[in-house]
């Protein structure tokens, strides 16, 4: 039988070889994490490895990603579908072991990890989900979503600002099942932390309302094992074990100190670590005995059909939840979603609300909502302004089964990155919303949503200058720009109700990545369509207008507010003779992913007088005008007056795209 | 004589009228915070309305910037340069009275507020500044640089994360002189706080070593001058007054509630709110008696003479620090730096060092930091790997009188919010770093340092899929030109040591804005210009190489790294009898500046045949290459594998230039 240290060690060969191997790495975290991490996944954590998506596995995340062979080794070892080789090619083109763990690219990674602080909140959105998903389904007896959710982290994780964030949430929910571990080494790369991170850790958390065990030493196994036993023990509070360990222990000349932290240890250091440790194995050998000291294969499948043998009770006990559940698993909408949607929107077409689109956006919620009971939607601080809550929305703080608003209180990216963590949970489409010019508060976590990726749906009002008086602080210039240009992220600026409506069911649909909408704080015109250009509008661009004779010489573009800017300077070149055709582009990248069929349809190349109309940096619209059109836009900082005068200011009005038409070549 | 109570009345009356009249606004914080400011402005706050921008003036920021109808009125009230009719145009275009408190436009405003937290940050950096400037300057005898920070906040700052990063670190960093006043109203937008915020914030921030002063009556002046005095008498820690207020007081219906928090009350509660305040005057109507206690000219008239004197007897005893500091203050370079700066870019093309980028940065701070001891910098733990570090770098924990180096911690947001703090403060030139994927923390502190403006140094190292293993997270795909379409900021992605440098001399140089200087990991070769080229750099954009008959039918164009494969291309091709320009492009807003005849020069109109290339977003680009040329880049994620691995895979190669300039029509 093999002893834990050897287990450990196992863990800290793999870590150093592996990083030797591909020159470059963080041997440091994992060698110092590896006591911790084999008592938690021996003798605690809950998982079946040759099922990395049963639904009711225990959560585990490693926040501080940078040290990935940490996570790869648990995963190789206790039985993954993760071989010895893809350690070997650690950090290489095509390996399923990347510098930082991927969850699109590792089974049994279940978040991409690496920005620091994320991994946390996305464990809060986890635990959250558990919570709420449990109070939906649950019943006496029947237990179907039970499972806790653990998270390691470093210093940086600590220091980061949207710890404070996920933290303080996770405190107010009480999420009992959430604990996390902090490797509280010491060290940050700069070297040792006292010159720059003093904070009082456990009272830290102790504010928030957590369950706080302090001072257990991370190489105690006995000690670390009461620390996770006195975590689950209780279920009001989340828990922190604050864990003293050695940053790149059993390295005897680099441990302790910053040097092990993100470099090889370099050839002599691993033989005498190995020495050291009593590790007298091969770079890649494991011994076959630690190997089934570790597998976890047999016990995962028990642990998984005893679970299906509960739901399979369950299911008969309660048939329509119980296929709810699965529905909401698979991550599939109900069947009549898209007929009911295409009814509701055809009805909204021929209705025409004049609107502002943050009002659609709600009337959007209220009837798509009551289908899908997988929405969990919330806003930071903005309900009111964002319009989140819509008729069916309840208070998860309620524990009421049918619980689906969370008031994320300021913490934007906090909010973004728990919707990851909601998203990647499984059961959940969740939605958050703030001020478009504050998604730059949440920035990086929109772009982890794109990487993951996962399918939350970012939700921004107070798009552009028409928000009026409250300033350029809050008004958004750059902003659809950068977010359109985040890779795999659909960015939507529907011009009325309609299209508001369009974006809502796309990005409810899309299940491969995030989407943003963004919707003006102002009232918006109904816009009139016939039947196939509602159908359209999906394809992110469509003709809006053409002339009665169909011949055009010149094409307006726009999206949002400025549709009906266009579409005036539309009517204003009428009159005098020019023919313009207007094409309304609510989301840029999904028609640039139409077939070029499509595409030269309503951008034909023969037309090159083309002028776009967007309230924000002018720039972005070159690679649809091109040298020869030309942009109406804001490339400076907004300011603070009502949102008439404000377009009258910067000149983004009808007669300015008139004026901009005739000085076209 | 005028009761406290009817000082503070008068505040309240006019954040109540200026909200009415523009028909928007924030009402709530002002009334509720009225009695804490009068306490502070008339009983504390050294600072002189005659002359906003005295250096030793006592700092104040609103960081709950929606509530500015209360720092407006404060300065009307107390003598600046705010006339009744300013306060009348609240909101209005052209007022300086904008929506939230706008540096640039209104006198007496320290920084521009309202992006929640932030506020905090700067006033961080404004209280380290002070520690640090004071540490510099003073003698025995001589404090002339002695004033306290103080800076009001709301459960809004305290919830976003920023507030961890800047508030741990003020706790770090001792400033005894900071005090912060917490405006517990127990309500934010969405209502009551208690669903979202239940963070015991008095234990939390004596966690981070702030002293703290629990539970004042924020509505008693005796209570909140105690409050201030116990703050002052101290001075190892940074202080937090927690002030129970009631929002909105006085609105016999709306205080205390949400309702109070964002609108205008409405004509009905204001003459309520009147008649409960016992305020008998018409609106905007301040009683001369008023007038006369609120005025601090001639006290601060007073308090600068004072100061003034002390000043002329420390020239005479110290007559070099005396001018260094005027110098400072005044935010002038030594007179030699720009020749030293242009003889060592001169020596530097002769001597040709082959650098990453990075490297050459830490050269270039090395080269010029001698000069320049306003220079302050940073990292957010990653000094090793942005190399911030230069010869003449000293901690400033250290109290050294040298001291001009902060190590952040893993706070990226925190640092670039203290950096404005540092900039705004005047005397010093602040530079922070990270890697360039993280500036996406930092992103809505780096557009204030263009909205405020602040001549803060943004260093982002590790800019492309060039840093190679690890991987997506850490590798920056959209960030350039994210960065690029924030108004006002300059972003440098130098080619080699060369433009590294000219880079950072037009960064220090640059006092109306921020500079984002992006450097690479890996190493770059030197490219060989003559001496115009060389004075071109500065330019944005240049002419590195024309065919030798100077004759061309291609352009191509790159940045950074990617300008040595444009240059391996262009040889491709001539070796194949196409004659290509290749345009170095470091700086493209400072290129798009020059006259039209320059950028004519650089970028003929009759060339359409143009291929950019750039390892990031590619449709960037269109505006320089239109719809004829074509752009090589990357955008998708990158991936984990080594750098020469990343360029080959996602095609960043000049084979693929050469393919697709022969491609081009």
């Amino acid at each position: 039988m093999s002893s834990r240290k050897e287990l450990a060690n196992a863990i800290r060969a793999l870590a150093m070889d592996a990083v030797e191997a591909a020159k470059s790495g963080h041997p440091g975290m994992p060698m110092g994490m590896a006591d911790i991490a084999e008592v938690l996944w021996n003798d605690f954590l809950r998982h079946n490895p040759g099922n990395p998506k049963w639904s009711n596995r225990d959560r585990f995340v490693l926040s501080n990603g940078h040290g990935s062979m940490l996570l790869y080794a648990l995963l190789h070892l206790s039985g993954y579908a993760l071989p010895m080789d893809e350690l070997k090619h650690f950090r290489q083109l095509h390996s399923k072991t990347a510098g930082h763990p991927e969850a699109s690219e590792t089974p049994g990674v279940e978040t991409t990890t690496g920005p620091l602080g994320q991994g946390l909140a996305n464990a809060v959105g986890m635990a959250l989900a558990e919570k709420v998903l449990a109070a939906r389904f649950n019943r006496d007896g029947f237990e179907i979503v039970d499972h806790n959710t653990f998270v390691f982290l470093g210093d940086g994780c600590l220091m980061e600002g949207i710890s404070h964030e996920a933290a303080s949430l996770a405190g107010t929910f009480g999420l009992g099942k959430l604990v996390a571990v902090w490797d509280d080494n010491g060290i940050s790369i700069d070297g040792e932390v006292e010159g720059w991170f003093t904070d009082d850790t456990p009272a830290r958390f102790e504010a928030y309302g957590w369950n706080v065990i302090r001072a257990v030493d991370g190489h105690d196994p006995v000690a670390v094992k009461q620390a996770f036993e006195a975590a689950l023990a209780q279920s009001k509070k989340p828990t922190l074990i604050c864990a003293k360990t050695v940053i790149g222990f059993g390295a005897p000349n680099k441990q302790g100190k910053e040097s092990s932290h993100g470099s090889p240890l370099g050839k002599d250091e691993v033989a005498a670590a190995r020495a050291r440790l009593g590790w007298n194995h091969d770079a890649f050998v494991i011994p076959d005995e630690i190997y089934a000291a570790w597998n976890a294969k047999d016990e995962g499948a028990r642990r998984e059909s005893a679970w299906n043998a509960l739901f399979a009770r369950y299911r008969e006990a309660q048939p329509a939840l119980a296929s709810e559940f699965e529905r909401r698993q698979a991550g599939t909408l109900p069947e009549e979603f898209a007929a009911h949607a295409e009814a509701w929107i055809a009805g909204l077409q021929a209705e025409g609300p004049a609107v502002a689109s943050r009002k659609a956006s709600q009337m959007a919620l209220d009837a798509f909502g009551p289908l899908l009971p997988e929405l969990i939607g919330g806003s930071a601080d903005l309900a009111g302004s964002n319009l989140t809550i819509w008729k069916g929305s309840r208070d998860v703080n309620s524990n009421d089964a049918s619980a689906n608003y969370i008031h994320y209180g300021v913490r934007e990216f906090g909010m973004s990155a728990i919707a990851n963590g909601l998203a990647l949970h499984g059961g959940f489409i969740p939605y958050d919303a703030t001020f478009l010019v504050f998604s730059d508060y949440a920035r990086n976590a929109v772009r982890m949503s794109a990487l993951i990726p996962t399918r939350a749906i970012h939700v921004y009002t107070h798009d552009s200058i028409g928000l009026g008086e409250d300033g350029p602080t809050h008004q958004p210039v750059e902003h659809l720009a950068s977010l359109r240009y985040i890779p795999n992220n659909d960015v939507w600026r529907p011009c009325d109700a309609v299209e508001s409506a369009v974006a809502w069911k796309r990005a409810i649909e899309r299940s491969n990545g995030p989407s943003c909408l963004v919707f003006s704080r102002q009232t918006l015109v109904h816009q009139p369509r016939d039947a196939v250009q509602v159908g359209s509008i999906a394809r992110g661009a469509y003709v809006l207008s053409d002339p009665p004779s169909a011949k055009f010489d010149v094409i307006l573009m726009a999206t949002g507010s400025e549709v009906e800017i266009a579409m005036q300077a539309m009517r204003m070149l009428a009159d005098q003779g020019v023919g313009a055709r207007v094409v309304s582009m609510p989301c840029t990248s999904v028609f640039d992913a139409q077939p070029v069929e499509y595409r030269e349809g309503v951008l034909p190349s023969w037309c090159r007088r083309r002028v776009a109309v967007e309230a924000g940096i002018t720039d972005f619209w070159r690679k649809y005008v091109g040298l020869d059109g030309d942009v109406i836009g804001l490339d400076s900082f907004g300011a603070s007056a009502p949102a008439e005068a404000l377009y009258q200011h910067f000149g983004i009005t009808a007669e300015e795209v008139v004026e901009r038409v005739k000085a076209l070549a």
